[in-house]
């Protein structure tokens, strides 16, 4: 728990709930994490607890998605946008780069493996992962690959079917073997260097144009 | 609960001990299967639970190993082998939809869930269902990649490359929506077409001969 200027007394209470509370459940899962620990922690009631956040099931979705969205931003911060003089391979493996960089981290695989394992009891919670992480990325390479296709730089008649096959092509592998092998099996800056090297040349064999 | 002709008393209490937990596992997840509940399903003492299988832990790997074993039994019942008369893209089509059918059922993406949801607990388990499932029909891929390298008739210079590449274009996109969306986001028979036709024509255009 750390505190932070300009921040009233009620947000830095609101701010160490989420932060005891995101370590408690990236540790112990959602079964497995105790209200009364995270109230202690945070240094907080547990009825403070339930006042700013209602339930254990809500803080858990305002703990996921706000992870979620963390994610999606650091991907990208503005809409995604190449330049005519720009090279769109160079483009392509800028990007994927920063989208493995970016979510193959322990704790946003952690997270994944959370949700997961929690759709059958807790299926909104994985919705909301789903469409505040990989939906959104994938509509924004979509509107990308429809604007370079429209300016014939790219042969995507279905942009929504090509967008899904780059965001897969890049990510399906490590965050697979990450899923099942654990965090001792992401990959090396050299192993993802290679891998999105060999995404973006299959991506353009497919829908660049000769 | 049902018997089989030729069975000894032995391997029928072996059987029912396994279809009862299977399905516990399944509805519960790991935690929350009983192992008395699974016991008295399946007509035995716990005892006699314990004395087949050893531990709840090892009963879950025995199920989840054999499920994963039949599904990718299923997908190549015998090593992967094409004619040179026979036509690649329509051999790789039907591959891939036979591994869609075979993987993408309730039953496997729900133990494939709990696996995840366990990995950090019981990473063991995780690795058995990789080893077994994704990371064996990848080998068997490669070897075909291989193969048809050397006739000429691919141009895969790292086949193991190459078949993680082929297995992601067409398991990726439905297995990770079904993983977060669960099972009513499984695809139908129309969507699994166009979903596997358009991922070998991706991977043809970048492994393909010209």
């Amino acid at each position: 728990m750390s505190s932070k200027t300009g921040e009233t007394r009620t947000e830095s209470k609101h701010r160490a709930i989420l932060e005891a509370a995101t370590e408690a459940f990236l540790k112990s899962g959602y079964l497995g994490a105790n209200m009364d620990e995270i109230a202690a922690i945070s240094g907080v009631s547990k009825q403070t607890v339930y006042a700013h956040f209602g339930s254990k099931e809500s803080l858990f979705v305002e703990i996921a998605g706000g992870m979620t969205d963390d994610a999606s931003n650091a991907v990208r911060d503005a809409p995604l946008e190449i330049d005519r003089s720009e090279d769109i391979t160079e483009y392509l493996l800028n990007y994927a780069l920063r989208q493995l960089t970016v979510v193959l981290t322990p704790r946003i695989t952690q997270l994944r493996r959370l949700v997961i394992g929690e759709v059958s009891r807790f299926p909104e919670l994985a919705r909301v992962l789903y469409e505040r992480g990989p939906s959104r990325t994938m509509k924004a390479l979509a509107r990308l690959f429809e604007h370079l296709t429209e300016e014939g730089r790219l042969k995507a008649d279905d942009p929504a079917r090509a967008a899904s096959a780059f965001n897969w092509l890049i990510m399906a592998e490590p965050m697979n073997r990450a899923m099942l092998l654990g965090d001792a099996a992401l990959p090396t800056t050299e192993e993802l260097l290679l891998h999105a090297s060999e995404g973006v040349r299959i991506f353009l064999a497919a829908y660049g144009k000769k």
